[in-house]
């Protein structure tokens, strides 16, 4: 039986007041219940509406993400068909198109969303072998574009005998690639195999997740000094087709704003992964005893 | 009275044996005391071991993110009066040097071992305050030295007459440093203003931590691009001076390793950043009481 009950449970902060006075409404005051049960009452309103306002600021973030993310891919795309003459697979400079377009989608923002993904409040409450397959899964294919971005430099330097890796950019992105294949590898040996030993998990958990966060920031440095070096490479003064990169042609312009978008992507994943709430709640003692992969919660 | 003791507390992994059981020696074992007490006991070496461990890491890492740093100085100190003829203020190339040496030194190594001074566990028990003026101190210092590196560049460029802030690596560059005034400006505002309100300060603390780990990494970017460019810029392949970048002549190798370096050095601080443990504990509710500034511990 609903009526008219106490007065409304007491909010932290002002703000939060319109709300909570809302949920308290909607979970009900009985006036038969003693002020004990109220209390309690008030105090699982309270923290259903600091959860609730979690994953909702969450899900705001994530979303904010796939978009910024899916700008990045689209002008880096643009820019390579628009002012670079598109793709081909020839050792031509055409070639040499598919790496930033590959890079950014890969090490970038497919990584982006693979790493944010595992982090979806939606699958706190469920077996977490499906998640951690569609994280690996999404790591993997960029993974894979990655390599391919690479392999697409590599043959465009061997047709134009241009030395490999001599620059800061490719050894900062070299190094990023590598660590990005031994991370994925070692995740896939510490989390995904069934006979890894729980403890070496829980070891393991904090060096993936700050290696992960790592590997993103790097990925960014790689990329930014790349499209910064491509720019200057493109946009010389000598060169009739063109203006140069310090008159601000349309070119740059749209080039530092593709380096700015993959900046302010990187930025709200790290926000995503450092919010220590968002993090997947840690298992119980009784989790951390060894169970078969299928089974397994952590 | 002290003497032979039962059996030493069980040990939660092998490799903490030794190093436990010397501890429990040193805490001592009472014959009299009954075994729930000796549990107690035990307990309570297995958290102080636990701690002293952790804190003798941080350190390690600590003192780690100072000689990466300090190598990191020496390094782009090196490379700009070695290769780049040193350094002047009379808008030659000469004074464009003190720019990467400012930067570096300002935004990356000052920036980033003034960040973790306040993690130093030694200030946990202590009142906070003199940590937060050192903190604030030492990026305080920081910014002026990064805002003395723009002003080189800037009245190079004008001496030059050379456009501002067209590439990449500039618009992340000003936007980092202004990020970094702007987090300097709000800390003081936030932290140090005894008349905040502590609720302000708690809804602010994430932020400004998130914001902190993030303007590091933003100046990790400009650097890496900015070395990049810069060796693009001097080691062509038309003048007589010097090899081209590709050919790696000792200057760019040399240059390409204070990039690795920087990056090292981003990652022993970011890696001490994330460490949740090394985090100075949270203020219990009675601290989020309004305290005067010469008084409060939040």
């Amino acid at each position: 039986m609903r009526g008219v009950g106490p007065s409304p449970p007491r909010c932290s902060s002002t703000s939060d007041c319109f709300l909570l006075s809302h949920l308290y409404k909607e979970c009900g005051s009985d006036t038969t219940a003693d002020y004990e049960k109220q209390e309690v009452k008030a105090n699982t309103c309270r923290r259903d509406f600091a959860r609730m306002r979690s994953v909702v600021i969450f899900y705001l973030c994530f979303l904010l993400s796939l978009c910024v993310g899916l700008a990045c891919v689209v002008c880096v795309c643009i820019w390579n068909k628009q002012w670079r003459g598109g793709f081909a697979w020839d050792g031509s400079a055409l070639q040499f198109n598919w790496h930033p377009v590959l890079m950014v989608t890969g090490m970038v923002v497919l990584y982006g969303n693979g790493v944010v993904l595992y982090r979806v409040p939606l699958t706190w409450g469920q077996n977490k072998l499906p998640w951690k397959l569609l994280h690996a899964g999404v790591l993997l294919l960029a993974l894979l574009l990655s390599v391919l971005g690479l392999c697409a430099v590599f043959s465009f330097h061997n047709a134009k005998n241009i030395p490999h890796l001599y620059s800061l950019h490719s050894w900062i992105g070299i190094c990023t690639a590598a660590l990005f294949a031994l991370q994925w590898a070692v995740g896939m040996a510490g989390f995904l195999v069934p006979w890894t030993p729980m403890s070496f998990r829980a070891q393991l958990k904090p060096v993936h997740v700050w290696m992960g966060t790592s590997i993103l920031s790097l990925s960014i440095v790689s990329c930014i000094s790349g499209i910064n070096e491509k720019l200057f490479f493109v946009l010389k003064e000598n060169t009739s087709e063109t203006q140069p990169y310090s008159a601000s042609p349309p070119e740059a312009v749209f080039g530092n704003t593709l380096g700015a978008l993959i900046v302010a992507f990187g930025l709200v994943v790290v926000k995503i992964l450092s919010n220590q709430k968002w993090q997947r709640p840690e298992p119980t003692p009784e989790d951390m005893a060894y169970r078969p992969v299928l089974q397994e919660d952590s």
